[in-house]
């Protein structure tokens, strides 16, 4: 009845059924779906972390054991890493053995490194084998293995040895070596590796999967191409969010919440913002004698912070993807500083002359112009130079957002407007 | 000899050296590699598109023909797609037909959807084969097919009915009919589907490649992860390029360049920063008399650029992935202008005590912290509604960019701040 028909639907279709019942429903399911059906929705699930806990406080504990344990060892150690260290001790000790080991050994990994999305369920065969015995063992844990598309062949110390794809082995004699037949340039990435390199490295060979070693090339797991995606997605909606300077913008907050999110950004802009204050007050005298001058300050200030952003994100990208490797940081900075020389000069030569038809002032308008031309290339400078100095302090060059760039020009664009016009005092009056 | 030691590197070692020779190297490459062998190498190449041009120029026509024809006829598309009408006409000629209707067959989707990273490399079987016959097909056309992973069951209208993995294939009996171990509810993509939303099936279900069908479900092609894998990175970069007002942050230009691809956007930003300074040059008579007003104008025109760039980003990946067709807009207008109001309360408070302690003035304080209130949350407002509105003009809400709100921001700020002054000028002097 409705199990067989629900059991027809894919995973992930099972999966978005599942988080859309209420609590009774989801109890009603638990008695109907045995732990291994229960494990291929957990297996599609796309919840928020601290939902987890609340799922598995409705199951039974003996049957969340078994459901993890059914469950592919990298996402199984991702739930447990929701749960509290007593909890996880608790399903880890009532779980089978084998699957308790795999799934305890993936907990220690460091997020975002390689260790934390790879998976222990690989199939590996030796070298000396025939194609005909490989197939067997193929066969044989087709069930269990996250992907049976590549095999990989390891010595008697367990290290990774050669790679072989299932195309490969079906277009093979029976009879032949895997030995014979390997790729023995395997490529393979290290278990502490980012894994936004891992990502890079897939999508450069177009693999399924990559192995991942050990500093003494021992094979400890597998790295799936949908656990990519995911990484690939998750670290640009990171990337995105921080421009923005939101903490993540995927996640849907209450008002109150989201307020409570955004605002220890904007308070610290806010003080920022005070020091741009405190600066201008400084020129009080100036603005008094030519308050003209006040008409200004957004436009300086606003363009300053265009053009620092867009430097600043092209500044953030080219050490996301390594570029500054080869390339070198201060032939980036060189070439901001032209690139800003030229938009400053024009837009500097537009606003003069718009200032100028406007207002009917000369000066105010060399003024305006000026300003607007030291202020662009310098922001420029500046939008390529706080990611750099965020990378050397080892900070993710990332944080340094559209905002917070936008506020340090406007700190950098008044100081170079009213000292400009302070110099220039006397042709202005 | 080098030609030995080559074909041992994996294609994108290859492709990555090939660039890096100089053109005397690279016509040395194509006398030792065959049409097949550059083949590999383009099928894995990641080069600017007019790059292609002055590669393919440096061939001979012959040997380019061939060479297309042993790519996967996605990529050979795309290399087509960079090249006049004249020269894909005269390639299409030398080809082999078979190869040619390929890939011709692919040259008139449009950009952007599925049809346009869709290849014809796949395996189509029959439902009333057995086992044994499917595997047959499936050794011969190993070598071809871009994906030997799914077979795609069609019918003598090459409708699409099922679909098996070969993992599937390989746990079944030899003698079963395809009809009896297929999956008939088939996951697939119409041609014309935006790209991104294939790449959203593909990552919840985790599929290895998605099958093309037309609106009589007959099946075009597959789609394969790692054309997704680009898409979602192309995807991401296009929005984090947009979000900053770039182009094209991957984009690796000379500093003139730069400025020519940076400018527009700054130009059109210069003339809406022109109506802010026309804006307050109304207020001049305000100002006049209460010249310190002019110290908090970059505090809270810059304030209100934060915020709203917060909630664009926001409200552009709530368009983006398709969220808002479930909540409702006006639902999350309401929220943002919620979260809006306590960010605007927050800082005002903050503001209004520093600005009282700092200058001693009471009633200054209150104007500034108001006025911050006040642009605050209609600034996060106007970083929700804009993009809706350009979703609604169906301009892809991405354009909307954080220089672009924070200018518009700084517009609507200023209005509120100055308008709030004039009002209260009396307890101001
Ligand atoms: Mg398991
Ligand atoms: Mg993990
Ligand atoms: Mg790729
Ligand atoms: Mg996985
Ligand atoms: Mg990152
Ligand atoms: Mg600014
Ligand atoms: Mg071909
Ligand atoms: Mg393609
Ligand atoms: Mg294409
Ligand atoms: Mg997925
Ligand atoms: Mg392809
Ligand atoms: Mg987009
Ligand atoms: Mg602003």
């Amino acid at each position: 009845e409705f199990r067989r028909q629900f059991l027809k639907l894919h995973p992930y279709e099972r999966a978005k059924f599942y988080v859309e019942q209420s609590p009774e429903v989801r109890k009603r399911m638990y008695e109907y779906l045995s732990p291994a059906e229960m494990a291929e929705i957990f297996d599609h699930l796309d919840i928020e972390e601290d939902e987890y806990k609340i799922y598995l406080s409705e199951m039974d504990p003996l049957f969340v054991a078994q459901m993890l344990a059914h469950m592919y060892a990298d996402n199984a150690a991702d739930v447990l890493n929701e749960l509290d260290k007593k909890e996880v001790a608790n399903y880890l000790t009532i779980m089978d053995d084998e699957a308790a080991k795999d799934i305890q050994g993936l907990l220690h990994y460091k997020e975002y490194t390689a260790g934390s999305i790879m998976t222990t369920e690989y199939i590996a065969i030796h070298a000396n084998q025939t194609v005909r015995s490989a197939m067997q063992i193929l066969k044989k844990e087709a069930a269990q293995a996250e992907t049976i598309y590549y095999l990989y062949v390891v010595n008697e110390q367990r290290q990774l040895v050669g790679v072989l794809s299932l195309r490969e082995l079906l277009t093979s004699d029976d009879d032949e070596m895997i030995v014979d037949i390997m790729n023995d340039r395997v490529v393979s990435v290290f278990v502490d590796e980012d894994q936004e390199d891992v990502a890079r490295k897939m999508q450069n060979y177009n693999f399924l999967a990559l192995p991942v070693v050990d500093a003494n090339n021992h094979l400890l797991g597998i790295i799936t191409v949908d656990d990519i995606v995911d990484v690939i997605s998750e670290e640009a909606t990171d990337d995105y969010s921080k421009l923005a300077g939101v903490p993540d913008v995927d996640i849907q907050h209450n008002p109150l919440e989201a307020a409570k999110k955004r605002l220890p950004w904007l308070i610290i802009l806010l003080f920022l913002g005070m020091m741009t204050a405190n600066l201008i007050s400084r020129f009080e005298d100036t603005l008094q004698k030519v308050a003209i001058l006040a008409v200004f300050i957004p436009l300086i200030a606003g363009m300053s912070g265009n053009t620092g952003t867009q430097s600043l994100a092209v500044a953030v990208r080219r050490l996301a993807m390594g570029d500054l490797e080869k390339e070198g940081k201060w032939s980036m900075v060189a070439r901001e500083a032209l690139t800003g020389l030229l938009i400053g000069l024009s837009c500097g030569v537009v606003i003069t002359i718009v200032v100028y038809v406007w207002k009917q002032q000369f000066f105010l308008g060399v003024l305006v112009g000026l300003a607007l031309f030291a202020t662009l290339t310098v922001a420029t400078v500046a939008g390529a130079l706080i990611p750099l100095f965020m990378h050397k302090l080892r900070i993710d060059p990332a944080v340094a957002s559209g905002p917070f760039i936008t506020t340090i020009n406007d700190l950098i664009s008044i100081l170079i407007y009213f000292g400009l016009a302070t110099m220039f005092m006397d042709y202005l009056l």
